[in-house]
């Protein structure tokens, strides 16, 4: 169909990258294919009643607010227990540091919106989250990198990638997407320090920093910075702080939130006012009514138990099916585990030939933001149950040892 | 506070719009004060009960789905129903043209985002919705304008501004925001031809065509767009057509869809994914099974009776307490009317005189896109019980008689 249109689009549509990748994972939607490929929390753990329950309660006690349009920052008692749960965890913030967002993806993209001119550069790891690049490169962005290794973002070439100039660096230190590992205690304390010696701020983003299943917990970069300079853990807010109801509620109801100084709070609620004017208002009163009362807390517990037995289960699988030669991550929480295949391998190829098989994964090549990669793979390891993990992984296994040439012992 | 982030904010911000107009309305927030200001639908009108029978099947039936990440086309059954209902109104399409989003606001944001560079012209009616204006302004939009009487905009200057190469033209024929006027069917015509004849496509924003309260539907743009080539009623693609559930069921679920070509729905994708992955999938399924079964029709039955009493009883206080020389607009629908004060009057002076008084409404300048309007007045007649409307302009008719320096007849 030609229309008036097609020849009007923007330039920057030719930066909003490629669809391939998600073409090929509608390919993993067939209901026979066990696919880690998605980024999926396991519908096993939806607290469905207590959705119910909390729908119920909303609707009858405050329905004229919940289906009314409310404002930009977000629902006022929302944004306090957010205050509440994120002290715990360090963070000491006011509701005024709180903008409550459409999904972390949205605060990605608004923060984009108000940061970003055409060829700033921006301090990534590589590979990172594959939706910030997709967000941001809309704005013109261009990445300057740090490596990744099995304990996180690499400090080698930080002091260079930092002289030359990124408006900010963007780090997920919590069983990162897409590799699962997490950043060094060490490390989080020499970022911290480059970044103030070169007055470079962070974004950090944080969807899973509460889904650990082995190990202690770090201390967050935010508030790690925090303490740099005081004895008190009083927010300095050289860092943007992104969490998310997603993996611990549900991410169907696309909530999330910023944790930013007042200033740019104030540019980020004029950019959300032009993007969707506000997140539902019945979500947020649902979701307050969900988390309230300690069952946030309660039930981060219980996926931790689940999520912790299926990476146990898979990493027990690769052992037992995956040939010598391939590599993987030992991830301490979150959803994804990162592979490794010889260099002369493509992961797009093995794909092709685990969708034959009807198993899938996602080729780690789109996570590199400035190329390479093409022998990883990010799996999933929460949405698939105990049986499908084995059985996947057997799959793979199998395609793996075919690609390779070798015979299984 | 002072922060690295102050001085690295993208110039876009400084297109982003003040925030004057909203810091005067949140005086109008307070419960003593019967605001005429806001965009608010009528609680009244909610239907609380069917929400609550919606979540309850939705939990009960659909939880795994309602909760979980989905496609960001937006949920099928619901893009079929959109079908259906646009069906009626005659705009024949099929799911392939229909994206759902986050409140019509969003729609403004992605069109903004796939086709406005820098310097580009959109053709707007003056004064227009604000959140268009908002949403394109940080795109780098400028604007040609078509000034409004009181059958729209008007088509005297439309080939010159047509002629300045504008992108697309924005139009919001029925019961426009701000000002409650409709397009003449005349020129639903003439704009069709004139569009055509530049080769300029269109943007339809249809929030309220629903909600006419007298005289007969005149036919959308974008279903005369298509009659015009053809005898049948197929959709051609020059017309993108805009509308919402948020004046018909609620504000709070923001639920709205896009109608377009495949390939702009292709884009508009894109740019989806990168600014919130997809509108939250419960409050899809749950506006899907509110508005399913004929209900939607039912109740816009209810929403033009109550609206329609409201706008008579706030036309009729005007006639009774509002001073010679003011003006106002006979809207056959929507939320609004306008009001036009005698050239020495500011608007805005007005409003603060109007708040010590207890009551509030819109300056109209604000609506303006490139000046004017200083002695303009958006007042809404959707939100206020009949007793505060009578109350609400019999104080504003003392404000006005004051500032005029006339004394009640």
């Amino acid at each position: 169909m030609q229309t008036p249109w097609d020849h009007r689009f923007a330039q920057r549509t030719q930066r909003m990258g490629s669809s391939a990748i998600r073409e090929l994972l509608k390919l993993t939607e067939k209901p026979d294919i066990i696919s880690f490929g998605g980024g999926l929390p396991s519908p096993d753990v939806f607290p469905k009643e207590e959705f119910r329950e909390a729908c119920d309660r909303v609707l009858r006690d405050h329905a004229t607010q919940a289906l009314q349009y409310g404002p930009t920052e977000g629902y006022l008692p929302l944004r306090e227990l957010i205050v509440r749960h994120t002290a715990r965890y360090g963070i000491e913030v006011t509701p005024e540091n709180i903008l409550i967002t459409s999904g972390s993806q949205q605060a990605l993209d608004l923060l984009g919106k108000i940061l970003i001119n055409r060829g700033d550069r921006i301090l990534v790891e590589s590979p990172t989250y594959l939706g910030a690049l997709q967000a941001w490169s809309a704005y013109g962005a261009e990445y300057v990198v740090a490596p990744m290794d099995e304990h996180g973002m690499t400090m080698d070439g930080m002091e260079e990638a930092l002289r030359s100039g990124p408006k900010f660096i963007y780090v997920l230190p919590n069983f990162q997407n897409p590799t699962g590992v997490t950043l060094a205690y060490e490390r989080r304390l020499k970022l911290i320090e480059l970044a103030d010696r070169y007055g470079v701020p962070i974004v950090e983003d944080d969807p899973y920093g509460q889904l650990r299943y082995e190990g202690e917990h770090l201390p967050s970069v935010v508030v790690l910075d925090s303490q740099s300079r005081d004895s008190e853990s009083c927010y300095r807010g050289n860092v943007i702080y992104l969490s998310t109801f997603s993996k611990t509620l549900a991410p169907g109801i696309r909530m999330a939130w910023v944790v930013a100084p007042p200033e740019v709070i104030r540019k980020l609620v004029q950019a959300k006012q032009g993007a969707d004017l506000h997140t539902a208002t019945f979500t947020q009163l649902v979701s307050y009514e969900v988390a309230r009362g300690g069952f946030l807390d309660r039930h981060i517990k219980l996926i931790r138990q689940v999520y912790g037995e299926r990476r146990d289960i898979m990493l027990g699988a690769m052992d037992a099916y995956f040939p010598p030669g391939v590599d993987w991550t030992h991830p301490e929480g979150g959803l994804f585990l990162w592979g490794t295949l010889p260099p002369e391998l493509n992961a797009a190829d093995v794909l092709k030939s685990a969708i034959e098989q009807k198993v899938a994964f996602v080729p780690g090549s789109p996570f590199y933001p400035t190329g390479g990669g093409h022998n990883t793979m990010r799996i999933n390891f929460s949405n698939a149950s105990a049986d499908n993990i084995r059985e996947g992984i057997a799959r793979l296994g199998r395609v793996l040892y075919e690609k390779m040439g070798q015979t299984p012992v």
